[in-house]
């Protein structure tokens, strides 16, 4: 069972995407991230955030890895189970 | 036979997508959810479910599931069926 | 040999798409039905209905069965037949 | 070798798209016709028809068959021939 | 090594788009042919005419049976040539 | 290691498409390519140019041949390098 | 696990593109460069560079190579990374 998740995320300057996405990548059961800018204000990014993987994967392990990061999770645009 | 739900539902702030769609992964026939967020207001967050599973998964069963999560169907958008 | 109907429908809210749905592959040669809600109204509900299948799927059986679940067929937007 | 005809033709109400489309397909060497109903105005309806197959099916031979059932060729949008 | 010509090609109302269509696929080397009507005018239609074939199909091989069809070759819109 | 330049070039009504299409597929490496009419002027005519080949082709090259032609690179709009 | 960039980038008019796409494929892991022009104004070009490549492509490495050609990383629009 794979999992999907498309968040909409507020995040400061730093860390760049870059680094948001390698920390994504090194949790257990992530396979895929990706990282879109959206909107670039004076002190903050918001992001498009799609993380895919194993059905371990879940958003609270994400939040929780985002907020380590100072990340705020501002919605989740779309959840997608699949067997 | 394979059937696929294209819904809208009219869901309370929580329980969130995820929780929704782990919980009718877990229905017997069930091979895909998929669940998009359209609107969210103050009190209410309509969404798009998508429902994809064997012929045995109902439109009953699925109203059910989401009812007892304090979810309402609002409307059938698509109904597939295929051999 | 193989068609494709894509029908306009007029249906009274009741029987609701699932029920269409699940009757038509009940018939003989259907092998594919598609119900996509166009326009709901007060008391009738118009759909898009595509019904693919072997070619003794005739239009006329597909009329009989929607008449018997006091469907009207509105209008034939497509016929495809294929070898 | 094969062949493609996409036709505009106007025809009566009767016969129905079906009609066509299967007297169509009983021609020696069609192996694919498709009708798409274009405009339904009080006597006709314009409709949009693709007929294929090998080289041996011929605008003339198309021609006659709708002439043959009271509907007129009314222009040829497109053919496409293939090895 | 195969060649795609794409071209506007005038014609007069005959030769038909069929008979323009066979006759280059008579010609050496020609595997494919779509023609398709861009503008009717009175006494003039105007065509996109694509036709693909090894390298030994030549403009002025086209040029010359377009010519001999009493057709006039407009403009080239496209060359493609691919190993 | 493949590369493909996506270029403006303007060009005096001779060379033809097909003679700078012809003439560039004989370079050495060149295993595609693709000329679109842009805009056609009293004396010149602009064109997309699509070169593809092996890391030998380089932009000087190919410069090289427009211009031995009396076509002028104008711009470069894409450079493609892939292992 | 391959890494995707897409980078904004202002650039002088020299290095040009193909130089920019040689010498990022020269560096260690990467796998495919692609450069478009955005906007070219007096003294410098905008492109969008997309570098895809092994996890051992990092953004530093690509800015030191472009600074080293005195282009500057304006944004980074896009991060995928994948197992």
């Amino acid at each position: 069972m794979n999992i999907t998740f498309k968040l909409d995320v507020l995040k400061p300057h730093s860390p760049d995407n870059e680094l948001i996405g390698r920390t994504l990548m090194n949790t257990e059961g992530v396979t895929y991230v990706q990282i879109k800018t959206d909107e670039i204000d004076q002190k903050t990014t918001s992001i498009f955030l799609t993380v895919k993987g194993t059905e371990d994967v879940t958003l609270d392990s994400i939040k929780e890895i985002l907020e380590s990061m100072n990340c705020a999770l501002h919605s989740v645009d779309e959840v997608i189970i699949e067997k």
